[in-house]
C-alpha cells in the first residue's frame, strides 16, 4: 500500500499529466467562456477605412469654416453613399458606416437641423472629428487576443468585426464521473458534475457498483476519469483496489482535510482521481486536486477558480500540522468568521459559508485579527 | 421628441418594470446557476439517524475501554448491517452509511488491523466519535437555502441529500435580441446575446431590416425585447420611430457615455430597450441598463455582475459633468491604469481592459493616486 502524499506532490502529479487540449474551430458567437488555443491576430487594419463614430452627417470639414449660430451653413442631404460627396453636400451615415468619398468628418445628427432636403450646420467641425480612423481598433498583424484568453462577450463582437467568424479554442476535456456506490456518492456525483462543467469539462456521468466500476476503469478512454466514493483506506472492496488491478495507483491518500482518502492513478494513459464519497470531502478534494486537472486540460489556469479577498479573521483557526486544511468562513463587512472550525465533515458548513481559507501544511492555523486570503464561493461579491 | 434621462432615472424605469419571473420546478442536478424562487426548508432532520463520518468499523464504545497497543481488543467482523451488533462484534461501514443497531461510534479503518475474520482495536474510542449525529446537517424546518440563492455546485449535493430532487427556480426570462440593421449591429448582437445568457436570460435572436423591425416590435411577446442599432437621435428611419408607432417611447437617450442614444419604451407590456449599434456603446448600455432588466427578471441582483476591486488610480481620469462615464482600465499589482481616456468609441479598449471605473454624473473625474472601485471584466482575479 502506497503512503499518502502531500498536496504539493499531488499538484505536481496532476501538472505532469495535464496540458491544454488541442484546438478545434468553433463559431465565435458560441465560444464565450471557451479558451483560445492560440493567439488571435488581426489579418487587416480594422477598420479598413475611416468609419463614422456617431450617427450623423458625413461632410467635408473645409466647407464648415465660418459656420455659426448666426451664420448657419446649409448642406444638401445626399441619400446614397456610392458617389463622391461635394463640399456643399452632406451624406447621412450611421455609426460604423464607412465615410463616403469627399468627406472627412461627421457632424452628430443632434447638432444639425433638418430643413426640407437640407441640413443646417451651426459650427465648424474639424477633419477627423467623430471618425474612427483606419487601424484604430487593430492594425494588421496585431495580437488582438492572447492564447489562453477565456473569451468574454465583448471579444465576440471584436472577432466578428475582424471578419473571423470562427476561432480555435481548446477542445473541452471529456471527464468521466463515476459515482461508485450509494446515496452519498450520488449526491456528490451531481455536485462534481456541476464543478467539472464550471471548470470547462464535458461530463460523461455513470453510476456503477463495485463490479461495474472495474470494467469502467478497465475501459477508460476519457481525458480524465473521476471516481466518487469508495476511496477509503484499507478496505478491499473499493475503487483503489479496482484501479490497482487494471492500472496503476500512484498515491493512496493526499494530506488534505477533508479529502485525505483521495487517490491518484491511471489506466490506459487516462489520469484517474478517486474522490471521497462524503460531499464536503469530495468538494474540497475536487477543488484542490481533480478540478486542477480539469481546468488545465480545458486550457485554463490550474489555480482555484474563486475570487479572492483579503479579510480580517474574527476568530482563531486551528489546524493540524502536515496537511492542507479547508476552513469555511462567513464574510461580512471586511471580516471573515470561521464556521464550525472542528467540523470538516458537514456539507452544510460549505453551504452556509461565503468562502474558505486554506491553512497550509506547515501552519498550525491563524490568530484572530490577522489578515487572511479568502476564496469566495460565489463569482461575484 | 422626449429628452434624455439620467442613469438613475433609467434604473428606476427598469426597476419598476422588472420583477423576478415566477418559479418553475427543475431537477436540482441541472440547476446550478439558477435562482431559487423561494426558500428551501428541510422537511426532516438530516441525517435522520446517526451515520458514519469516516470509512471504518462501527462498534460499541463501551467495549473498547482498556484497549491498548499491548492489549489489543479483537472484535469479530460482521458483514450485514441488518441485525443488532453485539459488543464483541464490529460492522464495516463506509462514510455516510447509517450506524447499525448496538453501535455508537466508528473506528477509522486505518486505525485497525484486519486478521482473519477479526479486527484488532488498539485504543479506546469515545461514543459518538466519527459519527455525524441526527440533524447535524439540518433540522426539520431549518431554512437551508434562502430565496434568491444562486445555486452553487455544493447546494446540489445538499438538496439531493435532503431528499428533494427538484427545486423551484425562477423561470429564465425570454429576451428577444433584434439586430436592427448592419454589420456593426450583427457583431454587437452576438455580444449582447452572450451577455443576456451570462445574466440568466434565454435569447431569442433575430436580424431584421427597418420594415421587419416594425413588425417584430408590434408582435412583441417576450419578457424583454432588446433592439440593437438604429438608436440614433433625430433620424427618421430608426427603431425609436418604429417603437413610437406601435408602442410607447419612455425616454430618448440616457446620460451615459458611451451609450447616450439608448432608448427605453414598451410594446404590449413588453419593456423594450434600444441599444446603440457600435459595440462599445452597446456593451456599456447593456451592462448599465438592459442587463439590469435581464438580471432582475432572472431573480438576480440588478447590480453589475462583475467582481469589484479597490485600486489606486495611476493616471487622471477626466469626465464630463452630467453623465455617467465608463473608463476602461488595465490592472496590475494593485494599480488601475486608465486606457485611452478620450476614446469612448473603440471596442478594442474594452477588449484590452481588465475592468472599468464608473465616473458618476456629478463628478468631473478622479485624480491620480486616489483609490477607485474597479469592476473586473473577468470573473476571477
Amino acid at each position: 500500500m502506497l503512503a499518502p502524499i502531500s498536496h504539493p506532490q499531488a499538484v505536481d502529479w496532476i501538472d505532469e499529466r495535464t496540458n491544454p487540449m488541442p484546438g478545434e474551430e468553433c463559431a465565435v458567437a458560441g465560444a464565450v467562456g471557451r479558451v483560445l488555443a492560440g493567439e488571435l491576430r488581426s489579418r487587416r487594419d480594422h477598420p479598413a477605412i475611416p468609419v463614422a463614430a456617431v450617427d450623423g452627417y458625413a461632410l467635408s470639414s473645409a466647407a464648415t469654416v465660418g459656420a455659426g449660430d448666426y451664420n448657419p451653413l446649409p448642406l444638401r442631404v445626399r441619400d446614397a453613399h456610392q458617389a463622391q460627396v461635394k463640399p456643399e453636400e452632406a451624406c447621412k451615415v450611421m455609426s460604423g458606416e464607412p465615410l463616403p468619398g469627399g468627406t472627412d468628418t461627421v457632424m452628430p445628427v443632434e447638432e444639425t437641423e433638418l430643413r426640407g432636403g437640407f441640413i443646417d450646420i451651426f459650427s465648424p467641425v474639424a477633419a477627423g472629428a467623430n471618425v474612427i480612423p483606419p487601424g484604430r481598433e487593430a492594425r494588421e498583424g496585431d495580437t488582438v487576443l492572447a492564447a489562453g484568453r477565456i473569451l468574454r462577450p465583448a471579444d465576440t463582437a471584436m472577432v466578428i468585426a475582424l471578419g473571423t467568424p470562427t476561432v480555435a479554442v481548446c477542445r473541452r476535456p471529456v471527464v468521466g464521473v463515476v459515482s461508485a456506490r450509494n446515496d452519498i456518492a450520488d449526491a456528490s456525483g451531481a455536485m462534481v458534475a456541476a464543478l467539472v462543467e464550471r471548470d470547462g469539462g464535458i461530463v460523461d456521468s455513470t453510476v456503477a457498483g463495485v463490479d461495474g466500476l472495474a470494467s469502467i476503469l478497465a475501459g477508460a478512454d476519457h481525458d480524465l476519469l473521476l471516481v466518487i466514493g469508495a476511496s477509503g483506506v484499507g478496505a478491499n472492496d473499493n475503487a483503489a483496489v479496482a484501479l490497482s488491478q487494471c492500472g496503476d495507483v500512484a498515491a493512496r491518500g493526499v494530506a488534505i482535510n477533508p479529502g485525505e482518502t483521495t487517490t491518484l492513478g491511471s489506466v490506459n494513459d487516462t489520469p484517474v482521481v478517486i474522490l471521497p464519497g462524503p460531499p464536503l470531502a469530495a468538494l474540497f478534494a475536487y477543488d484542490m486536486i481533480a478540478g486542477r486537472a480539469v481546468r488545465r486540460l480545458a486550457g485554463r489556469s490550474g489555480e482555484l477558480p474563486y475570487g479572492i479577498r483579503r479579510l480580517e479573521l474574527d476568530r482563531k483557526v486551528a489546524s493540524g500540522l502536515g496537511r492542507l486544511e479547508c476552513c469555511r468562513v462567513r464574510v461580512s463587512a471586511g471580516h471573515a468568521d470561521p464556521i464550525a472550525v472542528a467540523d470538516n465533515r458537514t456539507l452544510s458548513t460549505a453551504v452556509r459559508a461565503d468562502g474558505f481559507v486554506l491553512v497550509p501544511e506547515q501552519s498550525e492555523g491563524f490568530a484572530p485579527g490577522g489578515e487572511v486570503t479568502v476564496y469566495m464561493y460565489d463569482q461575484r461579491y
